[in-house]
């Protein structure tokens, strides 16, 4: 397996044009952990100090509702970073869980590294800015497909964005994702081979 | 009434601890534009090749719907960037529109200028970021809103919020924002007031 911070370095490099400088010194203030499938990242209700990326595994990311069920609000998997980003930045109680669904591997980051890094790096303030563009670019296209197509070319949007995926998440959570019953979603998938 | 030019730089900066350089050889490059009440800034359907920053008035956001009803996404209003940014930054065609619901003036940003100033710019790297951040943390508290709160909680957390556009903004445009018809937020301010 690629060493964890190597991913890293390669994935957060190859969004910006300019190097990173310093990565040793940086990543030795980082460290891995491994969740075991069904673990949580972060739970509904506590505060959050730190930024996950995602080396190996899958994440999703939901709230549990009044009533008991869930709403599935995104997935995150390798090469991503994943946080409760609005408790972060806020300093609120995380208003959803991240719960890990294969054996994962993730990077930490506290937050004050993060911010120190924003600080002293124009470069690492321009990974966090594309950062943050893709998380609200994710939500205003999950907005727009809910508003704007039905379950059928919801779930066709999602296997041509997620290929690879389809086959690693369970179909009640991809049912969930996509706001229909998992009965919904066989008969939907069966038309569909049909 | 303030320059525009000036409530622009004033709201800017506070924003942000670093000050801004070249600012009038910035603003320079920019133009103001006055847009009646009822006008469109952005049509669905349109490429979006700019930003704008509210001077004066309120815009609203919003999905015209197949079945011809509509969907308010937010508002913005005085010292507020508002664009279809997903449409700006991907290059494709806004999935929604902008219209002003006052009289309202706005400053143009071209996206080729605002790809300058980051790409020279440290501090406008940062504002961006910033401005970015804001538009993520209001959808993820929208989310959280419409999962997790009723109606009641949900227009007494925008009246907290706007309480100067509760008298601004028609009251069926408040109703659609929370996702409810103006019949039912009708009885839930008179239930409020007893």
């Amino acid at each position: 397996m690629i060493n964890p911070y190597e991913a890293f370095k390669n994935a957060v490099q190859a969004n910006i044009d300019k190097p990173i400088e310093n990565w040793d010194r940086i990543t030795e203030q980082m460290a891995t952990l491994s969740i075991k499938k069904g673990d949580y990242l972060i739970r509904a209700g506590n505060t959050v100090e730190e930024v996950y990326f995602c080396v190996k595994g899958i994440f999703r990311l939901f709230y549990l509702l009044e009533d008991g069920s869930e709403f599935i609000k995104s997935f995150c998997y390798e090469n991503e970073f994943v946080t409760s980003y609005g408790a972060l930045v806020n300093s609120f109680e995380s208003p959803f869980s991240i719960q890990a669904l294969e054996d994962s591997i993730v990077i930490v980051i506290s937050k004050g590294l993060l911010e120190e890094l924003i600080r002293n790096s124009r470069v690492w303030e321009m990974v966090v800015r594309k950062e943050v563009e893709k998380l609200y670019l994710k939500k205003e296209k999950r907005e727009m497909e809910f508003l704007n197509l039905n379950a059928t070319e919801r779930y066709n949007n999602f296997i041509k964005e997620y290929p690879e995926l389809v086959y690693r998440i369970p179909q009640y959570y991809i049912a969930s994702y996509l706001g229909i019953s998992p009965v919904s979603l066989s008969r939907l998938i069966k038309e569909l081979k049909n």
